[in-house]
């Protein structure tokens, strides 16, 4: 099932109400790069409109109730509020990393760092984590806004725990998970605990933190996987990629306790051109690390699965939600 | 009059209370730099720890009422959260900026850019911005995270249209200006506000926030005659810096109106070493418009004080706010 299939079985699940919530929370976003100048007008502007799945708005949606029926909050509601803020600190991740990693195109379209430097995209990026908080902010809600702020420190220490760990020869699997925890599982978690907070029903926001939390794990580790496996035209960048940053993913991490001679490769000094980078992924393939870790990656999706199957959710959300966790797996199959 | 001993003034009308709160100021920076892993701890506990006036904290504390008798939130308060949030921001815009300008040295240490790479000064920076907003959020204020939110959105905007407009030959007094608002004043005036809001004065929080306002912007301009002025000792930096860089201040604005030579410059192409720099910075300074910034800062700070004759504050308030008031004149005098 293509990712475009996938999210539109969500919606049908979701109904109108999911719809319309989805098409608000673009709207949202287009206004919010529109209406603070110019300058950040063209910066923003293409980078959130390119958008990408919206996942993490999917995610507040779906966990805060706003399926078939709709919700009261039709207006500018919460949910949209939250939907709003945890793309906007996604976003803005993505323009800071790729400043550092001086990517040329995003999402098909030009980085904001190709198009205005390094300058104006480290702004942009300040800029748009501030209007995330700002967006939230109007919800009154405070522990909805612990939970981003929660969200947002992990993201920046994950970041840095990779940057802090490139090269190296000793990553623990351990390690590895923390990283993938802060860097990609948080924000997965806190759209679910965002959802469920704003949208009445905080009484489930641990469970549905936990759910985000497991598919946000399982997303990552597959993301790991594709940089090694390809194809190229799947990920938008170059196999290896990873390889070539330094950033030890589990895939690495799996085939070098299997191969002595990928333990003895010092990645840095030995690995600098694609065909190398090639011959690497090719051999981290060979000693069946990929399928381990999808095998991991997958256990996590259903270990989040389980989660929610004895939980008060309407029906709809059940099916939405086991949706969106397959869908996490079928976009890397 | 020297800073310190400026300062040392200001807290002298401010008491026991104002001293005490300033230093759980840093107390709590030191935690928030130390309680977030070992890689953040490295890069951002010596840039906070090494601090600078800590200026918008006092403004919070001095607005809030911190003074002589002490507060009841003798605690954790929210006004500690807002002066640890404020100056948090603060630090995250120096760490990224930085990183743009490849900056080795800040407040006389290594920058987090010298000492970590690109990679880990943007992601400190990144946390630093994330934990302002979680400092914050545990007051629960949402006026108050507003205001954060406000401030800090107009850093990254005051950033963008100054990368925007560098080298520009036609930048008008009222963009310059403009910008200083976004990029210094703003984070005055909300430190003001935050005060306000949370020392149990919101009926002040226009008022303050204006005045706050007031001696950013007179805080900006007279930083920019600095820069031509010199010496390097005081700023830090060599003399000249922002014309290397293009930034366009009002010193070269007003010259470039009376000296048709300097209009015709082109910075870009023919200012590009030091002894150039040096000379340009003369020729700025023989059309008297380092005097005529001064006298606008000056006017600004006169103002500001004026705006608070007044107003209902305690006495020790308004004599520790027109020191801070003179003391951003004296700095540069």
């Amino acid at each position: 099932m293509s990712v475009p299939a996938q999210l539109e079985a969500v919606l049908e699940a979701g109904g109108a109400g999911l719809a319309d919530s989805l098409a608000r929370a673009k709207a949202r976003l287009a206004e919010v790069a529109a209406g603070h100048g110019p300058e950040l007008a063209g910066h923003a502007g293409g980078t959130l409109a390119a958008g990408g799945k919206r996942l993490r708005p999917l995610l507040v949606f779906l966990c805060g109730g706003a399926g078939p029926a709709g919700r009261a909050d039709s207006g500018d509601g919460p949910l949209l509020a939250a939907a709003t803020a945890v793309e906007l600190l996604h976003t803005a991740s993505l323009v800071h990393d790729d400043v550092l990693d001086r990517a040329p195109l995003r999402r098909g379209h030009e980085t904001v760092y190709a198009r205005g430097g390094r300058g104006a995209a480290t702004a942009t990026g300040d800029f748009l984590f501030s209007r995330a908080f700002a967006e939230l902010a109007a919800t009154g809600s405070e522990q909805g806004l612990r939970a981003l702020s929660v969200a947002s420190s992990a993201l920046a220490r994950g970041e840095l725990m990779q940057r802090a760990a490139a090269w190296a020869a000793d990553v623990a699997v351990e390690r590895y998970l923390e990283r993938c925890e802060l860097k990609t599982a948080s924000l997965f978690a806190a759209s679910c605990r965002l959802g469920a907070l704003l949208g009445d029903r905080p009484d489930l926001a641990d469970t549905l933190a936990g759910f985000g939390s497991r598919i946000g794990l399982a997303f990552q580790i597959l993301d790991d996987v594709l940089d090694v496996s390809g194809p190229a035209q799947r990920t938008g960048k170059p196999r290896g990629a990873d390889l070539l940053d330094g950033t030890v993913t589990l895939p690495l991490i799996l085939a070098r306790e299997r191969d002595p001679d990928l333990r003895a490769l010092d990645l840095r000094t030995t690995v600098t051109d694609p065909a190398q980078v090639e011959a690497v992924c090719d051999r981290i393939a060979a000693t069946g690390a990929l399928d381990d870790s999808r095998t991991q990656a997958l256990a996590h999706v259903a270990a989040a699965k389980d989660s929610l199957v004895t939980v008060d959710l309407h029906a709809w959300q059940h099916r939405a939600l086991d949706l969106v966790a397959d869908g996490v797996v079928q976009r890397y199959s």
